[in-house]
């Protein structure tokens, strides 16, 4: 279903040649309206792919008409002649859908620093546009995997209109966003204000507190484009509400699938004197390698915990801070609780508490334990 | 040699049992004088274990008798009962050498939040005590490991005078200060002023700037004491470049002995607007997971680089960075420069240089490759 759950949407996905392995690696998206409003946010990385900053540029008049997506590689640091490249495949697929190359979002996903092979990638657009169709969601999805073990979507119907999308990113999963391409359509009649306002308010509380290993990436791009298909136009919080539940959901199975994970971790912080205090403690928890290994080997080692938290600049004091692990508060007033032994940390759902004791804000962040398999995963070849 | 290589100081290092497997776990430093003149630097974690928020407090008076340490436990995270141990210790030295509690610093090192086993360790200290000895500085060095894979110490004579140390460390290392314990001794004859002088510069540019897995801990601490036993009163300028070359050999030795690591990696950053962004990409770099595990698996990933100095807010234009690994500038200009074919990454040690292309200023950060080895030492047991 995917991104064509929403009317008003074809979807293709194809394999164009540019990974080796002959895998489907470029889709394309398309909103056949009759409204073309459109939002995104983007990766807060400095360093940023020609394909980010070209769909950046494009999305200020508040309008899109198609997404093309490649896998394969990620077009970034690859200087003037990435940026042309970018220019040309959104040049190519404005050519086939009789648009303008400003109506035309480009996101890529791979190796960091080559360029993409364009002799494939142009004929590739003009295969993607003959395939295109309302039953090709799916397809889409399946083209822009990475190292993404599962193809990623999400669907939510309210009452006669729809929301849906589709979502790659299996590491370099850190806030601001989690590394990935999100593509997420509806076919709610609804201007490009409203269209922005949801989303950043969705991804603030879900990609953005998704985060696998700290890493942020260069071409993180999450677009939400609505083609007023149903004719309905709904209350903002009700569709706000239904945007959040189609992020939280594809970002969920962001961390079910990172890189060599066998542990999902919910850290969740709790009696923090504001919300950023309690996501910059719950960020650098999550982000504490030492933990993530003791988490792999199953042991509740809440000193760990407390080291993490001794390190930001949040209010709380060492000797009132408390851990819970699975349930058991092992830490109590900043030191032994209750016996670690009743930990079971047999699932592969860990939920850790960390209650500051300085207020009533909270942050839940995801994240995975640290793996040989991750080590090997991102040492074997270069991805 | 160790802390009994210059004049004034006696040590030794015993087995008290504090450790299940029956090896070395407690350590004694005394200073025999004439003088007493002590500085220190401890963690900037704000969850301080006891043995640190002892010693802070009786460096106030500017002097030390002796330094007691142990392995086997961090007494970090043990609440009240943890630091009337603490104190108990302290007093229990106190009575065997004939001087006050307030004169011994404490320092421990071991499994956070676990109290220690106080019936072995006060018989432990009378042992120690009994085999005090000008020789006794490699035995204390031995005392003091806990996944060290080797005990770690360093010396340097200068004109009459010597400057001489041992430290512990090999995970939990990261800034403000690395995780360790190290004591350093001088028979030079300098006051407390000179000495914390030259002990905050040293470990600004030395301990502050090794970050083996971005985890501070709760016990971080680096003393130095001089007895003046040299009758020699050196140039302050000669006496802190002795304690910078002890403070640098000693983190090199910690770096070089990182749990589970295989290669040892320089993070240059040169050209930046000032040395404190300079030390913030340098951290940034040195943290990042998926850039060490490419190391890791003799990969020169620039685009992992790149991305990490992304996410600083240091001064810096994404097309003028260049970045060389092992003297081959695999990026130039943000984009693509020589080819990385030629980076040989055969050898333990490997050299990040990355131009900001924004100033003059320079500093260098020392960390380790990411490996699956790290993960299994500190997923299979508690530590």
């Amino acid at each position: 279903m995917s991104v064509t759950a929403a009317k008003g949407f074809t979807a293709a996905g194809i394999a164009a040649g540019i990974k080796e392995s002959g895998n489907p690696d470029l889709a394309l998206v398309v909103n056949t309206g009759p409204r073309r409003s459109a939002a995104g946010v983007f990766t807060s990385n400095r360093v940023k792919a020609a394909p980010v900053l070209w769909s950046e540029q494009v999305l200020k008049s508040g309008e899109l008409t198609a997404v093309v997506l490649n896998s394969g590689g990620a077009n970034a640091c690859t200087g003037p002649k990435g940026f042309q490249d970018t220019h040309a495949t959104a040049e190519k697929v404005a050519d086939v859908l009789g648009t303008g190359a400003g109506e035309v979002a480009v996101c890529s996903t791979g190796l960091i620093g080559v360029l993409l092979p364009m002799d494939k990638l142009l004929p590739g657009v003009e295969t993607a546009a003959g395939q295109l169709s309302e039953h090709g969601g799916e397809k889409a999805a399946i083209a822009i995997k990475t190292t993404d073990t599962v193809h990623k979507t999400s669907v939510v119907t309210r009452d006669g209109w729809t929301v849906g999308g589709m979502a790659k990113g299996a590491g370099m999963l850190a806030p601001g966003l989690a590394t990935m391409l999100v593509v997420i359509t509806t076919d709610a009649d609804l201007e490009t204000e409203v269209l922005d306002r949801a989303l950043r308010a969705a991804t603030r509380v879900t990609f953005d507190r998704v985060d696998s290993d700290g890493c942020m990436s260069t071409n993180d791009t999450v677009l939400l484009l609505a083609s007023g298909a149903s004719g309905v136009a709904p209350e903002y919080d009700a569709f706000a509400e239904a945007v959040r539940t189609v992020c939280d959901d594809l970002g969920q199975q962001l961390i079910r699938d990172a890189e060599g994970a066998s542990k999902d971790i919910k850290v969740e912080v709790v009696n923090a004197a504001t919300e950023d205090e309690a996501v910059q403690v719950g960020r650098t928890i999550a982000r504490n390698n030492l933990l993530k290994c003791a988490i792999h080997g199953e042991d509740p080692n809440w000193g760990r915990v407390l080291s993490a938290i001794g390190t930001t600049d949040a209010a709380f004091e060492p000797d009132r801070l408390n851990v819970a692990i699975n349930g058991v508060w092992v830490c109590k007033n900043g030191g032994v609780g209750e016996d670690r032994e009743l930990v079971d940390m047999r699932y592969r759902e860990v939920h850790i508490v960390a209650d500051l004791a300085a207020g009533d804000a909270t942050a839940t962040i995801w994240t995975n334990d640290l793996t040989a398999d991750y080590v090997h995963e991102n040492s074997a070849y270069s991805s």
